[in-house]
């Protein structure tokens, strides 16, 4: 891959800690032919162009500092691409009655290729206009359709960890794995896919993915965490979301201490494995996640959708475990990180609400947007090359936009998007607006590895 | 005002209880020169036009079965438009810093006009834009500004309640009622422009504001009060959203028996009361409250966003009390009737969380639905008039629309808004998918009376 070297020329606003932002109004990030970010400055009002030797014939992305800025790629740590056509539908039902209603019957049509190429495109394209540059989908049981999801995302562009469905007990006849055998032997067969097609996991990558413990057998769990020992590739499930799943885990893993240790016991449970939801935790489990390192995708919206309850993350952060966010569609009712946080927000209120008013419980604007950028990549392992804007890190970014209210009467612009400006915001602000007011009309144009892989109409690069 | 007989043709969808809609596929609706609803057909399939003597001329505004419905406009039941510009800025506070740090600084700037006329046209402009055909709106104290809205509503075509503010006291020196009296002329000049402008109060009402208890007088709330049941105007104010704003008014009104009493003893508690938020009443209120046939604005995103608690929604309707849905800008984040029909549904579920996993808590989306329209018409005393589609109602409408995703691989096109439908879904499941992911870009065009005051660009009428 070899792209023309760019210089990005306005704000730009990233997290340079759970609590802050770093905002530069006068910033220019210089990216490299390979899309990795070459240098940055900071004040750059007023000086004359180029200011750097050997990028005088660079390509220029400019964007006016009233209009906008330039903030990291989310990452969505949590996505059943194949639910995504359920977005929206739940009823009143909570997980277990969800999964037989909604999700197996929509997840087993993806046998059909056609259904898959259907739908893996729109969510690719869907999720990018939203912002979402990396993304940790959980495909179907298939290993075609997971292998086309992989297609998707590395010719779309998007940062993908792509894990096929293994679940071989507790769940449908019509959908299934056969076998632990066999469900081993597909997982196998889909890491070998996106070897072949991204040797280096570069952009694409492989991820193991026991649905969650009561739908694996233990021979499965056991061969799945050996496959995750002895090749590094990273795992993903599904812990602690409901209480009559909780019950049911108890039931079925007599012997096991907890929930987590059903997976730690099966060797599932690392640094390298991400762990969605972890709403009902036992401070003996988090202490076992946080000694295994293994990482938590806290899913509010999902949390709401289906009343499970509201994750304790400020205990989760205040213990030191490692947190992101995930849209977990279609438990989540949205694709949109960007929805995704204010929900964090919101959730964080009501866990606040839950424990008597507490302030501590509640997460600010500039923390929620921490777990969807700086967060989520230590959730994947890769906080050494995204979530942020600093030299060596490779250009996963997004240029979010709005325009002001005019002085006039006039009527609306609704290709403004939603976000209005008056004119006396600070940037904290007008970042406040964008998490709770904004939408994926504010997202002008979206970068991975320097790729330009969305845009609006009308963007001019 | 005259206006040209008009035949709405496709699916209309409405609610006929609270728990059910009432969907009619190939529905035709003719509306009068008067913007009234003339008759309605539910069997259009195949049927030749024209099928009504006298409606042969008419214009055809036609909505393919396919791609949307035509659906009962939103009714807000409480906003503070002034508040506009801060929607999405909170931090983290509750109610009473809230107001002080940020709600009292900007409602100020509306002494002068120009302020309220760049904030007004735009709060009106964008609530039409996301379907909202009726509107309660508290302005500020100022007479001037005040009137300004009641204009911008008239002139724009929203049906609006607009209330000039009272409040002479614990308010900031720099933003306050001088006196009760001063309170109670302000309030008088409002209504007299109202009446200047509207005098049958067809399109635009006033509507007597006292802001909350603390902030006004006993000698202020009862003047209020004697207007109100003196002249049959409705009044609007705040009731039990935050516990400290509870203690506040025990310690102002230390012999009124609770909250909800204050107002019975000045005369405020009628069936023309509409009382925001709700959250924290007791038996006795809520008991009071259904004797006088108060209404009451639930306001779910405010409840969450400044962590007041949850409304027992379900309690007050299961006592027969009536409620509608209020956007509450900016304590509520959003100006979407939409998104707060959406918050509501989520808002229940941490009710429900809050009572132990109670499934009866839970709202579906029908009967959010259900209060964003007909509970709303209720809680404004306009049930004869809309919130539902009936002959002899008024056309207050909203046409929803959304695109069929393809068959292809193809992009997004960004234009067809957010609702994704990918063919198999029952109307049922449109709808929700409405509620939980849609957004004003499925609403195509919005009717009051009869009279179009919104579309998208690209709607032919």
């Amino acid at each position: 891959m070899s792209l023309e070297k760019t210089l990005y020329i306005g704000p730009f606003i990233h997290s340079d800690s759970l609590t802050t932002l770093d905002i530069a109004v006068n910033g220019m990030i210089g990216v490299d032919e390979h899309g990795t970010i070459a240098f940055i400055r900071r004040d750059m009002k007023g000086k004359q162009l180029p200011t750097e030797p050997g990028w005088e014939e660079s390509k220029i992305v400019r964007l006016n500092a009233r209009h906008g800025f330039f903030f990291p790629g989310f990452i969505d740590t949590h996505i059943h691409a194949p639910q995504y056509p359920n977005a929206g539908i739940f009823g009143k039902s909570t997980l277990l009655d969800w999964l037989e209603t909604y999700t197996f019957p929509m997840e087993s049509s993806f046998r059909e290729v056609r259904q898959a190429a259907k739908v893996y495109n729109r969510v690719v394209a869907r999720t990018l206009s939203h912002g979402t540059t990396t993304a940790c989908y959980y495909a179907t049981v298939h290993v075609a359709a997971t292998n086309l999801l992989a297609d998707v995302c590395l010719s779309r562009g998007q940062r993908a960890f792509v894990g096929r469905v293994c679940m071989d007990r507790l769940s449908p006849e019509y959908y299934r794995d056969e076998s632990a055998e066999s469900s081993l032997r597909d997982t196998e067969a889909c890491i070998e896919h996106v070897r072949g097609i991204d040797p280096g996991f570069e952009l694409v990558s492989p991820i193991i993915t026991p649905r969650f413990a009561p739908s694996c057998s233990d021979e499965s769990l056991k061969a799945l965490g050996k496959l995750h020992q002895d090749s590094g590739i990273p795992c993903q499930t599904h812990i602690s979301e409901n209480k009559s799943e909780i019950a049911l885990v108890k039931k079925l893993f007599p012997e096991a201490p907890h929930y987590a240790g059903v997976y730690d016991e099966a060797g599932l449970l690392t640094s390298k494995t991400i762990l969605a939801h972890a709403v009902h935790l036992t401070p003996e489990e988090r202490s076992l996640i946080k000694t295994r390192d293994a990482k938590i995708s806290h899913c509010p919206a999902s949390n709401t959708a289906l009343a499970s309850g509201c994750a304790p993350v400020r205990q989760l952060l205040n213990e030191g475990i490692t947190v992101g966010l995930g849209t977990d569609v279609s438990g989540g009712y949205t694709c949109s990180m960007l929805a995704e946080t204010r929900e964090a927000v919101m959730v964080s209120r009501h866990r606040s609400i839950l424990e008597d008013g507490s302030d501590e419980c509640k997460l600010s604007v500039e923390e929620a947007l921490y777990l969807a950028t700086r967060g989520g990549a230590k959730v994947v392992g890769l906080e050494d090359k995204i979530g942020g804007f600093e030299v060596g890190k490779q250009w996963d970014a997004q240029m979010v936009t709005f325009a002001e209210v005019g002085e006039t009467v006039g009527g609306l612009d609704q290709k403004e998007g939603p976000v209005e400006v008056f004119g006396g915001e600070t940037y904290e602000e007008k970042v406040a607006k964008w998490v709770y007011t904004g939408d994926d009309r504010n997202t002008m144009a979206v970068w991975v590895r320097g790729r330009l892989v969305h845009c609006k109409e009308g963007f001019k690069p």
